[in-house]
């Protein structure tokens, strides 16, 4: 409660480059099916594909004052993570931070509550992943912490981990994995190609993955 | 039950333009953060801001008789905002009520409930901030009431009450307070202009706002 | 558990055209107010208006091996729609998947679950409604059905019923009554037509459908 | 926010005991099938059917300061009823507050929020109606407001209304209302035993209430 | 729409209370893990274990007339099964319908929606497994139908199928599967005593099933 | 995926007893508001105040053959802890399973899906607080952990943290900080003594916690 921890290190930015272009989907499958945040979060507007390091900050429910002592901690090429302490859809983030956090490099913000002013924010070209839209504004009463472990839509988020973001959801990458994750996700891309381009052809996945002595093994019927 | 209230008085016209202009975020902060309806009234399509005066309609359960009786009571520049008198996602509103409410000077439909047709609302024009999409549809057996106060995803909607709406999502001003609250959005977003100039030059809201002080006598620390 | 039914009829290709034309509120309104999906269901992507007959998959919850199955038995027109036994939010389809079904002459999936790569989806035009967009990636394990009744989203789907599916949602047709329903759509259109025109110029629906009389014998009272 | 209304008018005693005693579903069909607070709100316990006068309290999520202030007001005989300004989880309400609400003569609560302690207040014999129950704490940090008109769980309670609650939920009378609806709910009860004797000798409904004619007007059809 | 099918075939009665004496759990993995409702539907009071043959009842939403007309069709040892047309919470079904039903023979209800006088029903000894307790109550204008299939809480009743229902919550038998269900249901509790014997005494599981190879088979590593 | 850790350790079992006696809402307080639970978590009987050492288990979705595993990791006061890798109200435990466990030591469950044969686990004592009750059966097919970290209804639980529960709910006590967390717990029951006592003759909260000036210079109004 009201801790702002500094000089988190980073995961270098050609290995986050490289994971957003992957993608949500990729990435989760590439770390073993882990790290997907809740099906809750959603994007603001379409098409959008990002990675950013994380900022985590735990706000209480209806107070976005840690936001404003988030900004200052943001390296270019970060993205903020918000969490409540409590489950709350009141809109924490508007217009005004967002232009705060971009002049200081900021990629975009996940947030396990609400977010306002989106058309502006569409505008901007800021992009968020939320639980919700809302209006409802906040009071500036309570402290929070800034860049401690959050648990954010059913996933645990500490500082400086990767967050990548598309119209799939949001993943989190652990630091220390993200280099492992990107080869991963880079020879499932590779795989997936000889693949699709066979599935486009008619040749079904049955023959292709050589399912159907297992499925049989198992028991399936066909009438 | 069963009431029909005419001759509601409306608020003027250039405040509830003024109201339209200033959007949902602004107008709820401007009157003191009330009037929000809940964060599950979403728009049927992006990109619009408008405003109007309420014309509410209190409506039985999967039963859209008194949309029909409510028409009648529009004048132009009105907005209808339905309820159903228990919670209900039936879709009682398409493109047939919604050529004759815009005939009438309507200028969109709030509804704690299901709408249908949407392709052809967006395509008309007609705006809409629901609780769902529903394609089923309802029934003309049981009556229900017109401008009696109501409760909209928990807000108290008066008929003749200005009703703001956007990306943002919906907001309620007293008809009585509508003036006072456009006098106070306008200056909010004067204020605002200012502090988007500065935060886009990077200076902070920990300083802008002389937050600094009060953080560490709260006992925030940096580590 | 484990069987797959095939050779099931499907209905006459005008036929299910027929229905896409009309859509699925008018479709829903012409066969009495049956056969709505659950709100719930949304499209990943507005504008598409489709029909086809259904490929039913009973899967378990969390394991999409018998997706592999299904597309086997996929006919062209035909939409698949998957069910799990007990609900489960997770990505059960992707762009791999939805090559190989496009391929055979697949038109869209209904899935009471959830989708992903829905930005691929999306560029591919194979258009889906779900519950919900997840990355949660699934396994290959358990046996399930191909073309058993399921229960999708609060309505009853038998393979080879008709699937019409827009904006609005998404509604079944019972094979039998595809082309009894699609006459009834096709009368309603003619008449709503009229209607329409009759309501663009300001007539009241109170006047149109005579509904003064009624709503009086009701106890409706003006103030 | 921040201002507390004392002195706030009472009902009479023996028309809110006499409400009581009639019970929630009762009093609710008594004035119209109006007041019924949403079903979500459910009693810590069961077997309890009370009223009281309610002293409202206005509270920002996450924050049971007000509280401390509403008991000062409490009269005997009157019920707190709590709203968030917000959606909130969290267990506002615990047995300390219970034990100084109780001397003061409080007969109960009613929340739309998270109690807690839930096995001390059973003991004590205090009932409370609670959207959840659940131990997440509170601070104690900004303003809200006591004895000021609350939508609490889709209904509008004000400062004095009569609040009845039992097994089936809680309903709220309007001040000003509640001697007609006491008369109301005592004719209903009367008819009702009538009612009852008839239906348990196996009597239907269909020939008590003359059913039949009706029904068959309407096309009901037998097969 | 408004159609009374009579004469239903019921199962035989001994069948039905063999049923009941095996309880939901192990009737429904008795017929291969079918015919579970949803989870969400709960007893008013535990402790009940149950069986009957279903009435079943469509009726619309907030509107319980046909209840009235189910009464007439209620055989000896019947259950009442109440599904609306959409989605609704309102509060059906009271102590005066109850009456009615008992008096003719009826075994309880289950109710897609709301019920109330609760705490009369549990004293009255009926017992009620519904979505919610709901004091809001309902008119008497629109028809549904009796005895039609309903899709309640995510399963197919038809009218005379089994319907087993206690503190795990409500499954359904088919008729025409009841005889074979409850032998298997036998073969299954008297194999499961065995097993609970050998498990008491510490006996795993792992052990006493064979687990141990599969597990280590499919990868399974201890550390 | 598919791991076993053995030979977790576990906090004294002197320390784990106090912890139970504090009881959840207390020892969440003393460890600064932290480790809740979600609200949604529910014992399936009321009146059981209980701790223990979490063995941890992450199971797929409708598979509970971990379960299994699991069991043979129970030392006497362990409490089971099961999360599914995504969503899941299926009923993973039944009779059968708590028979094995309690012989091996269990103190009880807690799950965040479904479990079934309450009736069964209640009359044995065998608690346990899950999401929902569902009789809805599981698969064997597919492996899962245990003992690894687990997000058990938003809280990280680790093997061997303390797992405390009553009928306000579940929190989780880190292994580490189990026994200062348990004097923190004592110290605010004597505190708590002394303040109840004082409530309990009248006096004010208002005036205990000397409250007044702060509300003042808030603003907070008297009118």
């Amino acid at each position: 409660m009201g801790v702002v921890v500094q000089n988190v290190p980073r995961v270098d930015k050609a290995i986050v480059d490289g994971l957003a272009e992957a993608g949500v989907a990729t990435v989760h499958e590439a770390q073993g099916r882990r790290g997907c945040l809740a099906a809750y979060m959603r994007p603001i507007y379409a098409g959008v594909r990002v990675a950013g390091c994380a900022v985590t900050i735990s706000v209480p429910p209806g107070d976005n004052w840690m936001l404003h002592v988030a900004i200052e901690q943001i390296k270019p090429g970060d993205i903020l993570v918000v969490v409540p302490t409590s489950p709350c859809d009141d809109g924490y983030f508007g217009d005004l931070l967002a232009t705060s956090a971009q002049a200081r490099g900021c990629r975009g913000l996940v947030i396990d509550a609400g977010v306002r002013d989106v058309a502006d924010l569409t505008e901007m070209g800021f992009p968020v992943w939320s639980k919700c839209v809302s209006a409802q504004g906040t009071v500036k009463e309570t402290l929070g912490s800034v860049n401690v472990p959050v648990l954010c839509a059913r996933a645990i988020v500490e500082a400086g981990d990767v967050i990548v973001a598309d119209d799939d959801g949001v993943v989190v990458v652990r630091r220390e994995e993200a280099e492992a994750t990107l080869s991963a996700a880079r020879r499932r891309i590779a795989a997936e190609e000889e693949k699709r381009r066979r599935l486009a052809t008619g040749e079904l996945g049955l023959d292709m993955y050589e399912m159907r002595a297992r499925l049989a093994e198992k028991g399936l019927t066909y009438v």
